[in-house]
């Protein structure tokens, strides 16, 4: 990752967290403006990244061990000279160069982006597929989206963990459920006596369609219990 | 989109911006810490959708017209009673909800992300694939990160099932469902005093998971008070 003249000490502790956060090491700063870069070193919870980044006087510099050098633009209509991607396709080109060589992947000043001149150490570029008439992001959480992205076109789906997923209730136990919640609503006078048959089964498809889990069911027949109990005494 | 306790100006401004860039417009917020919530707004540059933004005093209320609630977590190990799904699928989900009904995402604060009592307005969680030893992101970072995912998921054609037949509850019908429910339970002994706000929010989760639809919440509304009416008399 390289920064080229970032100026605002925030945006460029912001573009360290969310290498640390999505598992990126090597940070690279092009003629930062040093205060900022001072700054952004000292805050509090800085982190690790950001203490190990290197500065550069260049591009050329910065970004000389690198296989594949991919630029980051906003801009939408701007007379390019490169190929422009978007950052899903360029996401998944990335993943393939990353294999063999490392890449680097830049983002421009806050104010300016990256000037022809830097653009011109690039091999392509991606965009970010922000509305056109509000295309310029934060410099932060450009860096974050484009992060997130390398890292979802690499990544496996994460296992789902959690209640609520749990095995699906026994289809005696939503019976039982439905039937003590017919009860209870026959105790009420919910239920006409002339229509009780058509009652109990529009109850009986409602249940289904809630999906309940193992342990909801055991809930819902505690409380129907409860209830019918309070009901007829 | 729903900010709950926001602490920090700069973040609230971010997270405006992100949603200016990717095409959200209404972001509401959940008892912001006053002064950051008037200096984002003030500050240079501030976006239309915060000068549009609305202040409310609690989830239920922020989440009250909407068929979906979805709550966005950093925690990978912490013990859940939710569903969680990784963003990619999880926008890929909300993509097809938004086609029926208004969808909440709702942000924790910084410091502490969502409390259990706010994660229990929720249907389910999303998680963004962050490193274990350093799962926690930049407010405007996530929530530039979870924009660009639903941007980047509408484009893709829609796998997912609906879970049920017709549009979803509103968040306000499941909320009133759960009152009654807990009134019931409360009329019938059901409820200790000593653990009556964990058995609400217990009721709160599982109601959700139940995913109503608008027939099916109207029709526990009718069942729900006639038992309520007939428990008290």
């Amino acid at each position: 990752m390289v920064l080229v003249r970032p100026r605002n000490p925030l945006n460029i502790g912001a573009a360290a967290r969310a290498m640390s956060n999505f598992g990126f090491g090597t940070l690279r700063l092009v003629t930062p403006w040093e205060p900022s870069y001072l700054d952004a070193r000292s805050a509090v919870g800085a982190s690790q990244v950001l203490l190990d980044a290197q500065v550069f006087g260049s591009v050329a510099e910065a970004v000389a061990d690198c296989g594949l050098v991919v630029g980051s633009t906003a801009a939408a209509n701007r007379e390019l000279h490169h190929a422009l991607y978007t950052l899903e396709e360029g996401a998944e080109r990335i993943g393939h160069q990353l294999a063999k060589a490392p890449v680097a992947l830049l983002f421009g000043s806050e104010k300016t982006g990256l000037s022809n001149e830097e653009l011109a150490h690039c091999h392509w570029l991606v965009r970010i597929p922000t509305r056109d008439e509000h295309h310029s992001m934060n410099l932060g959480q450009a860096v974050a989206v484009c992060l997130y992205e390398l890292v979802r076109s690499a990544s496996q789906p994460l296992k789902v963990a959690g209640y609520g997923i749990g095995a699906p209730a026994a289809a005696e136990d939503v019976e039982r459920i439905t039937q003590l919640l017919f009860e209870s609503l026959g105790a009420s006078g919910y239920v006409q006596p002339s229509s009780e048959g058509t009652t109990l089964e529009k109850l009986r498809r409602m249940m289904r369609r809630m999906h309940l889990n193992e342990d909801d069911a055991e809930l819902w027949l505690g409380m129907l219990r409860k209830m019918l109990w309070k009901l007829k005494h």
